[in-house]
Order: structure tokens, then C-alpha cells, then sequence
């Protein structure tokens, strides 16, 4: 299934509007590319409406949010929702502030999105309203799978997207049915951004495949997993974060649909 | 001729003001510092005067605007004129928005431009009012090298600039005469920003030999091209697009004169 | 000494607030996770003061400024004055512009930094006025290891701050007691950013050592050297700028508090 999902990636090379933090926005764009997909980004509400009608699908981050970004956000957002184009939203920081948590749950009630993906702390922020985030890159497991899961889930239900959690196992899960998957590596989290470019490889996914969002998401998720699991197996003794970062896009670059199939590890709850 | 310019920049170190967009704007300082020049960026009206003052040449890019930064943009692009340096435009996205094909065609009229560089569909879109884009680093050909020799020669006429159109060929061309330059690799698609780079390499390479503009604009144009074929030379089976782009960089970093002068191809028109 | 200093930022794992340019963004927050801390970054007013108080450190890098993100950098660094937390100011391009000296200035007068970071022509013009610059990334040594010694002394007498002083001599004083830095790679002017990135690990460093942020900031820069000198003992005759830049985050990653302890080469004056 997951091969049939790359394959159309690779095959339609969707346009993905990534309104993005500045931190991220450069590997966002590079991992589009290597997915197979291509970048456009724009943030000035002026253009908001144009870009987003020229794309295949919409991807919102909002790492170092400010109010102007935020105003092209909800315009684009709109718009994907009018042409039926999948959006996707990544809450970084979300609990951490005020802002971000307003933002976000603004963002939610007025976009419907198709993916909502997040760690584990920033999405019981918008599920629930627990306050506490530790910097947007760390690991933030205050609980098991089962709690995940029911969170997903229950999240899922509330705003009809797929939603994704990552954090030691990832979850990407419909009101119904969750893919607790099992890729990756420790390491990423020594990478900042690999979150956002997910979020950005996961928008390509599913505007390749608007009818399966939640499979889309699942395979984004497990072939990002995937691809920190082969960027580890290459390190040599004198490498470090820089290197492996740069080695997740190349097996991102280099990853064959068959590779992921084969190699995703799944199960669905 | 192209070793003299090359000479030339490693001898001057170009300080470069680049206004640029967050996704490539790292990408853009490395690659001057790389080539032998300095950037520095500043996007604010209220100092977009002074840092200009101080350059020996001016990058403007129009990837992710925002108004505020347009109207630095049109400080410093007076400030260049009035100085007499090269000023240089790469309308990123022109065609994409109206707000972006407004702002480049608003600068063009306000500012003398020493190269205009974009892509194929970016050009058209300022010369004749094409409307259509897609992706800012899809490759555009539509038409062959002809039509863009054309292109660049007419619109080189009607604005005064050398015109530099970026694709599986790349053409430089003032009003008489067009250099077309088969250097590059299609690898370098994969790698976001890699025009953004290319413009900003050209305003050092301009700023260094303000008097031989056009021959600046192709040996900058074949220098980019040749590092991304030694780029490509030296990639592994497990690189991709992510150990290509540092290729890139390494390669501008150890270009000679000598081998620039030895693997420039192209031909004048 | 050293050692211990390092030691204590892996185990404490500061969280580290940059308010930074958008060129050097992702490398500041790559390192800061490569050196065992956690970076979160924000730079709208609206939420400056909540991912302060977060926080265990602040970075507020002066580089691309415009005039929004002055007023989350003062709201930011009042409040880190409140709680206690080290703030670092890294003041990009001080003297090249108005703008940039008088906003150095007044964060200088409304806030107490625990730290500011240079080269010497940015911290000559805040101490004496001097108004000249030559590109963020270039190197100013106008003067002799004297010189700087003395500068940094009395900016540090006069602003209460450690002052480190970065170029082909390192600096890292107080008003008594200057570290002198012989780590180091000249390579290390060829990658943008690596002064704000040390700016960063120097506030991840004074985070974990509260009380102790001289010999912090003298630990950071010996580090912040010593991985340039590792680096540089990588690099393939292929290898260039881009591959150095990777090689020294890879550095810091693999850096061990043992190693710093043996590699840190300095004098104390």
C-alpha cells in the first residue's frame, strides 16, 4: 500500500505551499524536493490566496509565528478548504504560549485540515489545554502508546483531521483506526526541523493521494522513520547532527517505493 | 577571460547586500563567502541606506516578500544606482502572484538593473505578462533555446540589464550578444534556493568587474554550472540531494580561475 | 575546569531562547541541540515574554533586525533580568549601520547582559563609537591582541557584561581577568554564522553555569575553536565550506567534556 502512496508522489510531483517558520524553511523546501514534490512559499497575505490556488497542497508551521504570517495562514487555509486541497497543520510550540495556542486553535476552527501533526505535548495542548511545552525539538513522552493513541484518536474525532504524534513511537491516527509505527532513530532529535519537514513530506504525501490522507500520513511518517533509521546505519565515528541531517534527505532523495514498503514497521490499532 | 573575473573577485572580496528570502538566505551568504566575497543582509527600510552604502554590490530576491521589505528593496536598489553599483534583480515567483509580478515590475521601473536572473517562466512573466508559474524551482522549458535567446536579448534591450535565463541551457545576454552556456547538472533541480545562490554568486562576481558585466554574468552563470557537474562527479551511492548541495558549496569554494576558464562551455550568439 | 562546565549543560540540557536573523537561525538551534541543549525560538512581542520565563537562557543576535523583533528582544531581556537568567547579546553588525548601533546601545542601557559577543569592529563601535565595518563575517583584527585585551576589559568594567571578543585571538573577560584564546581555524571565516552559533552555545553554556559565566564563556569559545580545529583535520582535498561547516556541528555533537579540558588552549591575563 505504502508503495503505491510514494509512487504517486514521485508520479504527479505536487506543488506544496509551506507557510513556515524561518528556522526550518530551507530543509523544508530541500526535503520537498527530494521527496519528489516542489516548494513555494509565501507568507505576506497579499499573495496568500494566489499561491495557495497555484498548489496541490497547503502546509502551515507555526514556529516563529508572527500576527502578519498569521493572517496568511487563515487566507490560505481558506482557500485550500474551498478548492478541496489537503491542508495540513504543525502547531510547533503549541502550550508554550498564549499566542501559539490561540493561534492554533483559531487555526482549527476556521481551516478544516486534513492532517494535524505534532509532539505529544503540543497536541494534548490543543486536545486538552495543558500549558507545558520543553523546546520544540524535545521528546516529550508523558505517557505510553495507549494514552497516544487515545489521544489521536479522540482528536481525530473532535476535528476530522488525520492526526500525528511523533515521539518515541508514532502515532498517526483517524477517529477510527491508528497506525502505531515504529520507525526512526534517537538521533533525530538532534536535528531541528525534522519534525516541520515531516509535516511539509506529509503535506506531499497526502496532495499526491487526497483520498487516502490517513495511509498518506502513515507512510510520510513511516518513511521519515525510515529514512533516520538509514541516515544512522551510515554515520561514521567522526559524524555528528550536521552530517546525519544531511543524511535523512538523502535517503529521503534516494528512497524507492518498494524500500518503504518493505521497511515500514506498523501495526494498526 | 573568465579566470581574469574570477581573479578578480578573490582579489576584491565584494562586500554584497543581499535582500533575500528566509528559505535560501544561508544558502546565499555561504556561496559568497565561498566564491571569495562577503555578504551582508539587512531588510529594513530604516537601514537598507547605509548597508547599501557600504557595498561594493546589491542582490535583491523576491522569494517570500512582504511589503515591509519591498520598500527596502527600493532604498537600496536608488542607493546602488546612485553609487553607480551593480545592482542585481532575481524576481523569484514573477508570474506566480500579482504581488510578486507587481513588485519585480515596479523595481525594474524604479531601479536600473546591472542582470535580471530568473527562470524562463519568471522572465516571460516580466516581458510579456505570461500569468503562469509553477514551483519556484521547477525547471520551465517551455520553448527551446532559441525562444530564450530571443527573450533575454529583447528584454535585455528594453531594460537596460543583462539578462540571465536559468534552465537546461543557460543564456546571458545583453541586447547584442548572448552567451549560451551548457555547464549544470539536472541534479541541481533538487536543491532549493540553488538560483537564489546562483544570483547572489553573480552580484560578487558583477561587483568585482563592474565594467565587463555581461562576462561577468556568464562566467558566474558557468562557474555555478561547472560545480554543480564536479558537484555531481563526486557523489556516492548513498549521497542524495541534501551531500549534493554541500558538494556544491565545496566545489565554489575550491574553484580556481584556471579551472573555470578550462570548463566553461558555451557559446556566444 | 572546562570540564565540568560541559558537563553540567549535558546534564541540565539548558533550554535556550534565540531571538536570531533569519541567516544563521537553523545552524544557532542545530548547534544548540549538538551541544546537549534545546533551542526555542520566538520573535513577536505578543509572546516574547512567555518563551522567556520557559526558558533557562536568552540569545538576542542583532543580525537582519527590523523593528518588531526590537521590541519581543527588549521585552525578552527585561524579563530574563527578572528571573535571573543569563542573557547573551550578539550584536551583528554593530557600527555598519544607525540602526543596529543605537538598537546594541538601548538593549545595552534597558537591559543587564550576562554576556556580549563580538568581533572587534562590532565591540569597538558600541564602546567607543567607531562607525565602521567590513561585512558580518569578516574578520577586523585592527589592533594586536593588546588592544582587545584592554577593549573587552573596560566594556566589560562599564556594562557589567563577560565581553568576548572573537577573531584570529579570541577574548573572553571580565572587568579583571581576560581569557586569551588561541583555538581555532581561519577555515571558520569561510561559514556564515559560525559567530552567532557561538553565540548561541555560549548562552547554553552560561544557562548550565549561572555561576560561573565567565570561565562559561571562555569554556565555549575554547569549544567553539577546538571543534573548528577538529574540523578542519577532516576535510578530503574535495571537502570546502560546506563540508567544514557540517564538520564542525558534527564536532560540537562528538565533543566530550575530556576533550575540552585537553584541547582548550588559552592564557589568562
Amino acid at each position: 500500500m505504502f508503495s503505491e502512496i510514494l509512487t504517486q508522489v514521485k508520479k504527479s510531483a505536487p506543488l506544496v505551499h509551506c507557510i513556515t517558520n524561518f528556522v526550518a524553511a530551507n530543509d523544508c523546501a530541500n526535503i520537498l524536493l527530494a521527496c519528489g514534490a516542489s516548494p513555494i512559499m509565501a507568507v505576506d497575505a497579499a499573495e496568500a490566496e494566489e499561491i495557495t490556488a497555484l498548489s496541490a497542497g497547503l502546509c502551515i508551521n507555526l514556529g516563529t509565528p508572527d500576527f502578519s504570517r498569521v493572517s496568511a495562514m487563515l487566507i490560505s487555509g481558506k482557500k485550500a478548504n474551498e478548492l478541496g486541497l489537503p491542508a495540513v497543520l504543525d502547531p510547533v510550540g503549541a502550550g508554550a504560549s498564549k499566542m501559539r495556542t490561540d493561534t492554533a486553535k483559531r487555526l482549527i476552527d476556521e481551516v478544516k485540515f486534513a492532517v494535524i501533526r505534532g509532539n505529544i505535548s503540543e497536541i494534548a495542548a490543543l486536545a486538552s489545554g495543558s500549558p507545558s511545552t520543553r523546546g520544540v525539538d524535545a521528546d516529550f513522552s508523558h505517557g505510553d502508546v495507549d494514552f497516544a493513541v487515545q489521544l489521536a484518536k479522540s482528536f481525530a474525532q473532535k476535528t476530522g483531521a488525520v492526526v500525528a504524534i511523533t515521539g518515541e513511537t508514532d502515532i498517526a491516527a483517524d477517529a477510527r483506526r491508528a497506525f502505531c509505527i515504529y520507525n526512526g532513530s534517537p538521533m533525530m532529535r538532534y536535528v531541528t526541523g525534522a519534525g516541520c519537514q515531516l509535516s511539509a513530506m506529509l503535506t506531499a504525501y497526502a496532495a499526491a493521494n487526497p483520498d487516502a490522507v490517513s495511509e498518506s500520513a502513515a507512510a510520510a511518517v513511516c518513511a521519515m522513520g525510515l529514512c533516520g533509521e538509514k541516515a544512522y546505519s551510515r554515520l561514521t565515528e567522526l559524524d555528528g547532527s550536521a552530517s546525519y541531517r544531511n543524511y535523512i534527505t538523502d535517503a529521503v532523495y534516494n528512497l524507492t517505493p518498494e524500500e518503504l514498503e518493505r521497511g515500514a514497521k506498523y501495526e494498526i490499532r
